[in-house]
C-alpha cells in the first residue's frame, strides 16, 4: 500500500481524498496555490507545499511544481481529483516516468477517452450504444452537409477536445450549419487549442445519466448503477440524483452492461464514469466517458455503502475488485453548492463567508473546505459545497434536502442554497419529470423580490 | 397524523425532533427557557414560546406552562425527548387529559418501568432474566443483610427511584453494609424524595448493553439490536457504539428475543430501550427499561437505515409497525461530545464558542444545537454535540471517527474532543476489550502536560 499521496488538487476534493487517506493511515500531501494558503486541504494534509500563484497554469496545471512537491516529500503516488490534471495523458506519463503511481487513468486510456471522436470510435467497436453521427473528425463542411444529411436534423456538432459546451452548437436547419462550422471551430481553437468538430444527431428531450464503473489491473470492471445529472445549466451540472426517476430495472441492466463492456474493452483501470444520453423511448446513447472520479460521486456512496476513493487507491496499488455489481439500496440527492449569485445569472459571488452554519442529522452529508472567515479565491470555480442527503425514498430525500438546506447559512456572500430550495418544490423536479433542457423552460423568479 | 407537534425539550435533542418532522411535514412548537432564547432549536421550529426562566423546574420542568404553550398554539402532540419530563407519569397523564397525544409511554407504562423494583419484578413474571436479589424494596436492614448472604457479595444496593448512580453503593462484605445503607438511602431521598432501597447481585466485568424496541399500539413489537454503552465515567455514558463487539448472533438472537418479550409483556408503545448488563460468561441480566429516546439512538439509525423519531410519531399516530426484526448492516459509534474539560475531572467548561468547524464528508453524521458565536448556559448537562461515523466494519468506523475528531474544532471552551481521540486510540478500545468498569482503570494523560 502506499505510505504517501499527494493531492494534485484543491477545494473540497482535495479534502475528500485526504479523509479516506487518513481512515486508510495513508500519509498526505496537499500541494496550494498561494490564493489557497488558508484552504482546509492545507491544514489537514500532513504536509503542504505552495506550488505557485493563483493562476492555474502557474500552479495546480504546472506538472514540474507538482512533480517536484511529490519528489521532495518523498509521496509514492498522486490523487488528481477532478479537473485540472486529473486527465491529462502527459501528466498521467510523466507520473510514470518518475515512479510515481498516478491514480487515475494511463497516458493510453486517457488519450483514447479524451479525444471524443476516437472515444466514440472505440466503443462502438466495443458494441456500446452511440449516437448516429460522423466516424471522427469532419474534414470538411462538406461532409458535415452531407453526414447531417444522412442522420437527419437536428444534429449536434461538437469540439472532439470539447467539454463544459465550449465550441458545442445544436443546428436546426442546413441553413444554420455555414455560421456554426466556423464560430464553433473558432470557439474550440481558443478554448482547447484544437479545432476539431465531429457530429452527431440531437438527441432531443435527453436525459443525462451516467454510470459509475471501477476496473482493477487484472482487466475487470463492475458497474455501480446511475446517476442522473440532467438539471444542468449550460452543461454545468446542478444538482444530482441516484437512483434516476426515469431509471427502471430493465435499463439499469442493459446500460450497467454496456458500462461494463466499455470498461473491460479498453482494460480500464480506475474508477470513471460511463456517460449517457437517454432519450425518452429509453434508448440510450454513449456520450463521453470520464477517466476520473466525478464531482457527485458521493451519491453513490451513499446509496451503495461504498468509498470510491478507497477503491480507487485499492485499485490503484493492485488490489483487484470483486467484481459483483452494485445496486442502490436508497435515494439520494446531491446539491452543488455555489458562491454564485442564482438571481443574477448565477454570477460567481467570491468573497468572504462571514457566517456559516452547516446542517447535519440523520440522513446529512456535507462535503466542503469553507469555513467561517474563510475568503473564497476569485480564481477558481465557484462551488463551495456539496450537500448530499438520503433516505429509503426520493420523496423523503427531497424532503431531507429541503430541511437541510433551511438549516444551511451562508452569509457575506451569494449561493446557489435558494436555487437549490425552490427546485425542491418545483413540479417537475418533485415529479421526476427534467430533461436536461430543464432549466433553459424555467424561469426562476427571486424570492426577495 | 399530527399537524402539529410541541418540542418539550431544548439542545439537540429538539432539534433532532424537528429534523424530522420538516421533513414529515408537521409543523413544530418549541419551547425554551429565557437562558435558550439563542439556541437553535429555538430558531429552526415554525413557532417558539419562551417558558420560564433557566432552571428547569421553572420552564422545561414546568407541566402547567408547557401545556399552556401547546394549547396556545394548537399543538395537537407533543414530544418530551429524553430527561426533563420524557419518563414523567404524571406529565403524560396531563397530556393525555387535555387532549395532547404525548409521544412517548402512558402514564401507566412509564409508572411500571419506572420504578425499579416494580419493573423488575415484571421483567421477572416476563420471563426475562434479572440480576438475582431481593422481591422489591428493602423493608430493612436486616432483610438487606439476609439477601446479601443468600445472593452472594458482593452486591449492589440501589435507589428504586435511582439514575445517573446516584443512591447506589457497591458493597463486598457485610462490614460494609450498616454505612452503605444509610448513605445511599440518605443520597436517594436528598435526589429523588424517595429512599427505598433494592439489592441485587454485583456483576463483575459487566458490560451494559441494551436493545432498542419499539411497539405499537396493536401490543406488537420487534427489536432493532444492540448497542453498546459500557464505556461510562460515573454512570455517565461517554462513548457508544452498534454492533457490540463483544455481541454473538446467538447472544443477540437471545437478547433481542428477551427484549421483545418485555416489550409485548407491557403492551408497550413507542420506542423504548431494554438496558442489560452482560457477564464475562455472556449471561445477560435486566437492568432497567427506558420509555423514551436514549441520546444514543443515532447509531441505530445509521446501521440499520431507520429514522426513530420518525417511527415514535408513526406509532403514536397509530400505524402499525411492520413486525420484523432489524439487524445491523454496518457499524457505528458515537462520541458525546461535552463542554467539560477531560483534563480536569470533566469539570464543566460553559461559555462562548469562539470558533466552530464541524467534521463532514463520507460516513460523518453530526447532531448538535450549537454554533459559532453560541454562549452554553451553565444551567443544563454539558453536552454539545454527538458525533457519530458509520462504516463496513468496526476498524474502519473508529479511523473515520480519528479523522473526524482530527477536523473537529471547538475553540472558546474545553471540550471532551481530545479524550475521545486519545480513547480511540486506547489498545483496550482498540481491541473492543472494555466493561463499565473501563474508564475507573484507564489513568488519562493530558496530551498537552
Amino acid at each position: 500500500m502506499f505510505k504517501k499521496i499527494l493531492i494534485a488538487n484543491r477545494g473540497e476534493i482535495a479534502l475528500r481524498v485526504i479523509r479516506t487517506c487518513r481512515e486508510m493511515g495513508i500519509k498526505t500531501v496537499a500541494v496550494y496555490s498561494t490564493a489557497d494558503a488558508e484552504s482546509l486541504h492545507v491544514k489537514f494534509a500532513d504536509e503542504a507545499v505552495c506550488i505557485g500563484p493563483a493562476p492555474s497554469n502557474l500552479s495546480y496545471l504546472k506538472m514540474s511544481n507538482i512533480i517536484a512537491a511529490a519528489e521532495i516529500t518523498n509521496a509514492d503516488a498522486i490523487h488528481p481529483g477532478y479537473g485540472f490534471l486529473s486527465e491529462n495523458a502527459k501528466f498521467s506519463k510523466i507520473c510514470q516516468e518518475h515512479g510515481i503511481k498516478f491514480i487515475g487513468a494511463s497516458p493510453e486510456m486517457i488519450e483514447k477517452m479524451g479525444d471524443k471522436a476516437t472515444a466514440k470510435a472505440t466503443m462502438k467497436a466495443a458494441g456500446v450504444p452511440c449516437v448516429p453521427g460522423s466516424d471522427g473528425i469532419l474534414a470538411s463542411l462538406e461532409e458535415a452537409k452531407e453526414i447531417a444529411k444522412e442522420i437527419g436534423y437536428p444534429v449536434m456538432m461538437k469540439a472532439t477536445a470539447g467539454g463544459g459546451g465550449k465550441g458545442m452548437r445544436a443546428i436546426w436547419k442546413e441553413e444554420e450549419l455555414d455560421k456554426a462550422w466556423e464560430s464553433a471551430r473558432q470557439e474550440a481553437a481558443a478554448a482547447f487549442g484544437n479545432d476539431g468538430m465531429y457530429m452527431e444527431k440531437l438527441i432531443e428531450e435527453p436525459r443525462h445519466i451516467e454510470i459509475q464503473v471501477v476496473g482493477d489491473s487484472f482487466g475487470k470492471a463492475c458497474h455501480l448503477s446511475e446517476r442522473d445529472c440532467s438539471v444542468q445549466r449550460r452543461h454545468q451540472k446542478l444538482t444530482e440524483e441516484t437512483p434516476s426517476p426515469f431509471m427502471t430495472d430493465e435499463l439499469r441492466e442493459k446500460m450497467g452492461e454496456a458500462a461494463v463492456k466499455a470498461a473491460e474493452y479498453i482494460s480500464y483501470e480506475g474508477a470513471g464514469t460511463v456517460e449517457f444520453l437517454v432519450d425518452k423511448h429509453r434508448n440510450f446513447y454513449f456520450m463521453e466517458m470520464n477517466t476520473r472520479i466525478q464531482v457527485e460521486h458521493p451519491i453513490t456512496e451513499q446509496v451503495i455503502d461504498y468509498d470510491l476513493i478507497r477503491e480507487q487507491i485499492l485499485v490503484a496499488a493492485g488490489v483487484p475488485i470483486s467484481g459483483k455489481n452494485y445496486y442502490p439500496q436508497l435515494h439520494s440527492i446531491e446539491c452543488r453548492i455555489n458562491a454564485e449569485d442564482p438571481y443574477n445569472d448565477f454570477r460567481p459571488s467570491p468573497g468572504k463567508i462571514t457566517v456559516l452554519h452547516s446542517p447535519g442529522g440523520h440522513g446529512v452529508r456535507l462535503d466542503t473546505h469553507v469555513y467561517a472567515g474563510y475568503t473564497i479565491p476569485p480564481n477558481y470555480d465557484s462551488m463551495i459545497a456539496k450537500l448530499i442527503t438520503t433516505a429509503q425514498t426520493r420523496e423523503e430525500a427531497i424532503n431531507k434536502m429541503k430541511r437541510a438546506l433551511d438549516e444551511f447559512v451562508i452569509e457575506g456572500i451569494k449561493t446557489t442554497i435558494p436555487f437549490h430550495r425552490q427546485l425542491m418544490d418545483h413540479p417537475d423536479y418533485v415529479a421526476g419529470n427534467y430533461t436536461t433542457k430543464f432549466m433553459e423552460s424555467w424561469v426562476m423568479e427571486d424570492p426577495n423580490e
